[in-house]
Formats: C-alpha cells, structure tokens, sequence
C-alpha cells in the first residue's frame, strides 16, 4: 500500500541533489544531468528505491533513472539517498503516461519492477506493457528497444507476454519461477523479497525489440 | 510411465483403419487419406489419444492426425477407437523427427501437449519446441505456422517461449494456469487431468508464425 499523501513529501524530494525538478528541461539531453555518454537506463515505478539504488551502485559506468508518480513515496527513495554519493542515479517525479514527453529517443533499457496489474480489463490500458506504454517507448529508446521486467502477478505476466510478442519484442530470457533459477546479478526490490518470502513464484522476462525492425 | 514394447503391439495397431501404414506415400496428398479438402491438424505426440479423438469429434469439418513414436501405446488408442467410427482421424506410427519427410505443406496446425520436457541441456535439441523442431515444422505448413501448446513443464514452457519467440512466432494466447481461467472450448489429456488433480498448474500458449514473415 502506498500512502499518496505525505504532507510537505514534495518539499522534501525536492531538496535532495538526485531530484530532477523539471525533467522536460532535460528532453534529448538526459546525458547533461550526467556529463557523460554512458547508456542510461530507466526504472518506471522505482517505489521504495531498492532495485535502482544497487543497480547505480553495482553499474558505475551506466546511467540510471528512477521515475515514481507519488511524491510520498519518493521521501523514501530520497532518505535512502542522503549518505550515499551517486553520480549514475536521478530521480524524476511524474506519471509514467508523460513517459514520451520527457525522454526524446535516449533510453537504452526500460525497467519495469512488480508493476501495477491493474486487474480489470476496462483498466488494460493502464499496465505498463499495454500496447499504448509500448507506443510510447518506442519513442524514449536510443536504439533497439529493451525491457526488463519482473512481477509476482501472473495475469499481468501472461498479458505482457503477448502484448510484447505482439508488437515487436522478441524474448531473449524467460523465467516462470525466478529463484528457482537465480541469476547473479538479481537485484531484489522490497517487493521481490515479500514475495519470495511467502514462497509465491516471481515472473521475470527480458525482451528485446531490434530498431531495424522497426517501422 | 510408457511402456515401449508390448508384444504383438505392432501387428495390434496395424489391423486397426485408422493407422496409416506407410505415411510417407501420403506425402504432399494427405488430403486422399480424408477425401475432403478440410484443414489437417496434427498432434505430435498423441499418447493414448484422448486429446485428438475429443477433438476429431468435436470437429467433424476438420481432420486430425494422431502422431506416436510407440507402438505400444498406440495399443492403446486403437482399443479406445475400436467401437468408434470417425472419418476424420488418423494416427501414425513414427518418430517426430521424422516430420518433415513424412508432410509437406499441407498441416494448418501442429499440438504439442505434455511433450517430453527432455530436462538436461544436452537434450535441448530433443524437446519439440527446440529450433531444430521448428525448423522442421516450417516445411509442414501449409501456409501460416500454427501452434498449440500445452505441458505441466515449467522449464520446457519457458524455454518454449524463448524459442518460438526467437524463431518468428508470436504469442496470441499465453496461460500460466490453465485451469485458473478455462476455455470452454478445452479438451483435456490424460496427463492434464492427473496433473490438475494434484493442484499443479497447467500452461498454455498459442503461438503463429505468419506466413508472409516467413524467410
């Protein structure tokens, strides 16, 4: 459950160093919040922070993005934040459906961590792997098109499989039971760990879209 | 457990109408086996033939062929079908790797339920969804590529999806528990029903390869 109100939560974000305050400034040019080159990858719904914080720390020549809509949640992330030192993670405060509007052909990877599912039908739209978030996409990646994605919801799971396989993506990794066959370099979320520990299986899927096919 | 050698299993099935004693003279002409130009679906692996006789009775305008590497489990099939007429079904005796000297272009969709999953990696090349499988396949159509799958095998499924993803298919259907969302339209194995039985979940996929996307 996440709280969307915490009073002054966005005074706080906003005083932290790792909040991009207006990140449509930065549209094609995500490279200058870093003063570099390297591949920058995104988180969309970064929630408590786990994943991308070890991601950034873990991959110091990479670039990081964690994009979360609730400013309340973010107080976390930016807590978490105030004594370590990262010059490979930024933080943006927005809602996944502007996603087009702030990246402008730049992203390398998207990662989609235990997503909403959003469970009724009427709402498919709002899942991250509908075929309206894949439109968008297609206009933030750089290159080819890569997801990650994770998710303890099998429906949301079985829905993306096909709406990737539907437009474009082609599967290099499948996992139905992730630590049943666990990488190295798994980085739990806060999620991931609650889910494991109850002993519900977690989905995992890597998908790649080539650019030269493309339309 | 399948009993490979049953005595007398041979001269059994052979005495039966429905087997094809030499399918290779078919070849290209499956369609005299029918007398009709109805579509020809195929099940590779068709063990004791539930499957393909409820389809072939569901399904009086299509024809269906019954594919099984053991005689003697054939046995067992031809015992069921024994006081069943249907001129919509044939079954024969011979290994999957053979498939594509036996048909050529003219199967319009191939089911694969409860293959063997072939667990060790030297194997892969075995489990009838590797590329040499559907590399096979391909020759066998008749025009787009269609398959249906269904295995209580985690690993096979997920390497399944993996593998067609890779090899031009794309998912209009993928179920991580079959029987958590049932199509009424389902026939179930003799596998399918133990395994249900014990609580296990069941997966499904629906996979087409287009034909105008072929090489």
């Amino acid at each position: 459950m996440r709280l969307r109100n915490i009073k002054g939560a966005q005074n706080i974000i906003s005083a932290s160093e790792y909040l991009v305050l207006k990140p449509m400034d930065y549209r094609g040019k995500m490279r200058e919040l870093f003063g570099n080159d390297n591949d920058i990858e995104i988180e969309i719904g970064m929630g408590k922070g786990d994943f991308l914080i070890n991601k950034a720390i873990k991959n110091p020549h990479k670039n990081f993005i964690g994009i979360e809509k609730y400013a309340s949640v973010l107080v976390k992330v930016v807590k978490k934040l105030s004594d370590i030192k990262l010059n490979n993670l930024k933080i943006m405060n927005f809602d996944a459906n502007m996603i087009d509007q702030i990246f402008d052909k730049e992203v390398t990877k998207v990662y989609l961590n235990f997503s909403d599912p959003w469970p009724k039908k009427k709402h498919a739209n709002r899942r991250l792997t509908s075929p309206i978030f894949l439109s968008k996409y297609t206009e933030i990646f750089k290159k080819d098109c890569i997801i990650e994605m994770k998710t303890d919801n099998q429906n949301l799971f079985s829905y993306s499989l096909v709406t990737l396989s539907q437009n474009g993506y082609i599967f290099s990794k499948v996992k139905l039971d992730l630590y049943a066959n666990l990488d190295d370099e798994n980085i739990a979320t806060e999620y991931e760990r609650k889910f494991n520990s109850l002993g519900l299986p977690i989905y995992q899927l890597l998908a790649i879209h080539k650019f030269d096919k493309k339309k």
